[in-house]
This record gives C-alpha cells, structure tokens and sequence, in this order.
C-alpha cells in the first residue's frame, strides 16, 4: 500500500500533539478529479457501504413488496445510536413483517444514545438487538431474507443476500473485491480499493429517478440517506449533522476505523477517504474540509466548526486543543 | 519532529485495515539503549508524567505532615476509573485535610467504571469531581497547597506547587521544557522530549531508598504505584493488569494521546513511548511488546495478551481482527 499523507492534526498549547495520515480519492465523470495519499489503498469500507449493502432490498422487490417508505429505506442504511426514535422504528418493522428482534443477528450493545442508555439503567433493563447501531440494515436483511424464502442465517457468506451483496459490491465499485473480513454486527465487509469506492459512490450520484433497476435504486437510497438525516446518525452526530448543514443535498457516511464517503449529485461526483489509524476525529474533520472546498458545505457552520478546528474541551469547558489541517493537504 | 515508524497494525479478514506509527526510546545507565522512531520527537507526556507531578508531594514535606500512607502516593500518581474504592479514598483524604470536594479544580466527568457509573444513573445523581480520572492526583496537590498556606487555585501556572512541577520535570528529564499545554483535568502538561522522559523515568528506576531528597521520593513513588495497581488505574485496565502480571516489579503509567512509560528497576532502564495518533490500543500494544522484549513481562500472560495481539471481539463474542507488530518494530 502507498503512502498516506498526513491530513488532520491536534494541536494543544500551540504545539503538535497527534497526527492523523489518510488516503483520499474524489471520483468524478471522467475519472479521478483528484486524491491524495494512495488511491489504490485497499480498505474495508465498514458501514460507510451500508447503501451498497441496502441494493439487493430494492432491486429484488422486497422493499415495495412490504411498502417500505423512505425512512426505512433510510434506516436500512444507518449506523444510528439505537435512541427511542431507531428502536421504536425499527421494532416496529420487525412486527410488521411478522418477525421479532430474535430475527436479528447484529448482536446487542448498549446504545450510544445516552438518553436511552441512562433509560435502560434506570430501568435495569439490557440492551437489545435493536439497539445495535446496525439494527436498521439488519432490518433491511431479514426484510430481503423473508422475500426470497432464504435460511434464517443471513449473514452467511454463500447466502443469497450475501452473494447479491456481493455482486452490486463489484459491480458499483467496477472491480473485484479484495476478499472480506467480519465487520461488528457480524455481518461480511469486502475490501476494496478507495478509488473502488469513490467510484461507487459517484455512480451514486450519477443515478437519477429514471433508468436501470440499479440507477434507480441508488438513487431512491441516496435521496432517503438525505432526507431523513436522523435516521442515519442520530442528534449530535456528524452525518445527521452535516447532511442538515448542507441542506439535504449530499448524502454521506461514516464507517468504523475512520472510512468516510460522500455522494454529490449536483456534482455527479464520489468521495471516500480513510484515515490511516482508524480514529473518527480525523476522518470527520478530513470530510469537513473536503465537502467544504467542493464548496457544498459552509466551513463556517457551526456543524463543520465543531469537526474542524474541533475544539477539545475539557470537562470545565476549557479549550485544550484543537483540530488542524496538516500543511499540505488541502 | 523525524519521522515515526510503524508500530501496530490491525487486521481483519486477512488483511491489513489500520496502521499505528509512534516513537519509543528506552534510556539506560550510559544513555540511549534502543530507540525507535525520532528519540527527539517532543511530545506532552500527558498524564505518564504523574509521578513528576508528585514529587513536591514528598519533597515539600507535605506527604508525612499529614501522614499520608503509600496507597495515598499511588492514588496520587493515578488515572483511575472513578469506582467506589477510589471515589471513597479521595473523598477521606479531603476529609482527613479538613478540606472537601469542592476544592478540587479539575472538573467532573462520568466515571469510567461501569459498576459506579450505572450505579450514580439508576440513582438520579450526577458524577462529582472525585470520579474524574485525576481526583488523586488533585488531591495531592490540595495536600501540598494547604501545606504551603498557597492560593486555592493550585493550577494557575505561578503557583507555587505548578512552578515546583516544572523545576522538578526539568530537572528529572535534564532538559529545559518546550512549553506547556493544558491538560484534560486542567493541569498545566510540560512538553518534553521523549528522551528526556525515558531518562526521568531511568531515574525513577535506579532511585533507591537512601539518598538524596529526590530519590527517595522518587523510589517511594515507583514502588508506591508498583505495590497498589488497583489504586493507578483500576480493574480491566492495562496499567492495572501488567503491574500485576509483572509481579509488581516494574511500574507504569499511560497518559492521553497514546502515551506510555515503564520504570525498570531490575534493569536500571526507563521507557517512553509515543504514538502518533493518539490512540492507546497501539501504545498498550506497543507497551507490551516492549516489557516482553525486556523479558519483565511474559508475552504469553493473559494480561499481556489481552493487548497484544488484543482479539477484536464483537458483541456477539465473534473474533472479528487482531492487533498485530508492524514488521521491522521489535
């Protein structure tokens, strides 16, 4: 693999403290528009492929067979923080296929929602799968799963849903995946390379309302992921937050060890980018700034100001550091 | 600052997904003994440097005036969890001072001990300053401001026990200090380099029980924070698990933003590490690995592999990928 490049720093008492290196493509009509570190990098996309992983509920029929609305479909491609609003929605889905959160198999943890932590406390009760931040793409499996009568375990790699992953994961991203590795919630998460997934992504925001089951698929997801910005995240987190900030007119996502992508349709362009130590403090402020100098996001909103300079405060409220761009990168 | 190598990686499926890099330099009788990285490299040594900060404890006299027990002088080199034990010790030592929570300056925050922490939500309470990680360290500084009848603000820079701290950081790392940055507790954080840290902690080592003022205070620290892990950090933590799994003999300290150090006195050796990101599953990997190499630590303890190859397990117990040694480093 090539060599990053060093992108975010954190800086405290005007000396460098931490640095954070990445990889970076920007992937537009007639190929790269522009990267930096190694475009070749090999990476797990995480959850940052969850609208990759949601084609097969549209395309096999599944989802307007159960008249799912956008904001399932947008929950379906969310790491959300298992609050009362993603437990109640995505419980309710279950029911109303005639399944229960035993159907899941993402595991539980407890929420990061701390209203619903403290709640669950309180109450001395667990967590449940429900709460798993991938409840809404496993709601999205079992959904798939029931519509083509597949084996209960879907997330095994030679399962249907599995293979059809799979395959839109090839064929959205135009190469051959890399091999695959276990992701959190269990389920598998092929590697590709970044420029794989810039491109995906891009044909994301390629696709419109007309055209092939795929273009249209894609773009039902993207608009979802968008309109429903609370579904995706949740209050305070950085895709809820700066999906808002730009008006609902890109669609992004974060994935665990620091992947971020986003989708421009006005742009009809692809980002993703990956930092090279898996830390989200560096991934959110790289993707700041990059929305930022593709100019569809205001680096003075107060969404981007918290993920670039990123104050660092301490629990008395004291500014102890913050977030740079390394010199060099942008 | 030169350049860091690479140190630990994370693996999934096979396959590399995340790169640490950091800086380490062990400091024996007759200077450097192995370094790694830019030995030069300046770094905050966060909260590793407690020991330092605990010195005008002992040396102003202030420790036996009130007849502070060695437990007293491990909690005051501590980052610990906030549980119960440590919420309950500091809250007697304020009161044994006449003194009371509400002297403390270093704020409050949710403890990290998940019985204290589940236990202050299911009763309506919020967290006070005794659960921040720091409480032990602040209440040694209450000791040492009451004792010198010094202003009640014990972190402003020209305090008195803050001007001590610096001439004793200078002089145990024999190196003027680069500047300060203010720490997550508020404290100011003296910037070093990383072989000006190793060679305080090599003094640390070779201190014995005779000598001059310093280093019986130093040898009282070392073997205060050796004899009562528990006390450091707390129970599942690595500062608390390795001293014990090195049969006490060997001390060390983690600080924020991934750094670590090791007082050997078997071996007269000091250790400090850095790495580059901040994030301290590499510098508790790294740690290891380095104890091992110095065959103070068997790498085969279950402490030691907790954290090296430190099995990432999902919630549903599944191994999904490993930390692994970058080759070249060790």
């Amino acid at each position: 693999m090539g060599t990053p490049i060093p992108m975010v720093e954190l800086w405290r008492g005007g000396m460098l403290e931490s640095t954070h290196t990445g990889h970076a493509v920007i992937w537009g009509d007639g190929g790269i528009v522009e990267s930096w570190g190694d475009p070749g990098a090999i990476i797990f996309p995480r959850s940052s492929c969850k609208m990759i992983q949601a084609l097969p509920l549209i395309e096999t029929g599944a989802a307007d067979k159960v008249a799912l609305t956008e904001r399932h479909l947008a929950l379906s491609c969310a790491s959300h923080q298992g609050s009362a609003l993603h437990v109640e929605m995505t419980g309710r889905w279950l029911a109303d296929l005639g399944k229960s959160e035993a159907d899941l198999r993402c595991g539980s943890h407890e929420p990061y929602d701390k209203a619903e932590r403290d709640r669950l406390i309180a109450a001395g009760e667990g967590a449940c799968q429900l709460h798993n931040n991938c409840s809404g793409k496993h709601c999205g499996f079992v959904t798939v799963t029931r519509h083509l009568g597949a084996d209960a375990e879907y997330l095994e790699l030679d399962h249907p849903l599995q293979k059809a992953i799979r395959a839109a994961t090839e064929e959205v991203t135009e190469e051959t995946v890399s091999g695959y590795g276990i992701d959190g919630c269990s389920a598998p998460n092929f590697a590709v390379s970044l420029t794989g997934l810039a491109r995906a992504m891009a044909s994301f925001a390629k696709a419109g309302d007309s055209g092939s089951v795929r273009e249209r698929a894609m773009h039902r997801l993207t608009r979802a992921m968008a309109a429903h910005p609370e579904l995706v995240a949740g209050e305070g987190r950085a895709c809820t937050e700066l999906m808002r900030a730009m008006d609902h007119r890109v669609t992004i996502k974060t994935g665990a060890e620091a992947v971020f992508v986003a989708i421009v349709p006005e742009r009809r362009l692809g980002l993703a980018l990956k930092i090279t130590d898996g830390n989200s403090r560096a991934s959110e402020a790289a993707v700041t700034a990059l929305l930022a100098r593709l100019g569809v996001l205001e680096a003075s909103h107060p969404a981007a100001l918290k993920r670039l300079p990123a104050p660092q405060k301490n629990c008395r409220g004291k500014i102890t550091g913050e977030l740079r761009l390394s010199e060099g990168f942008l």
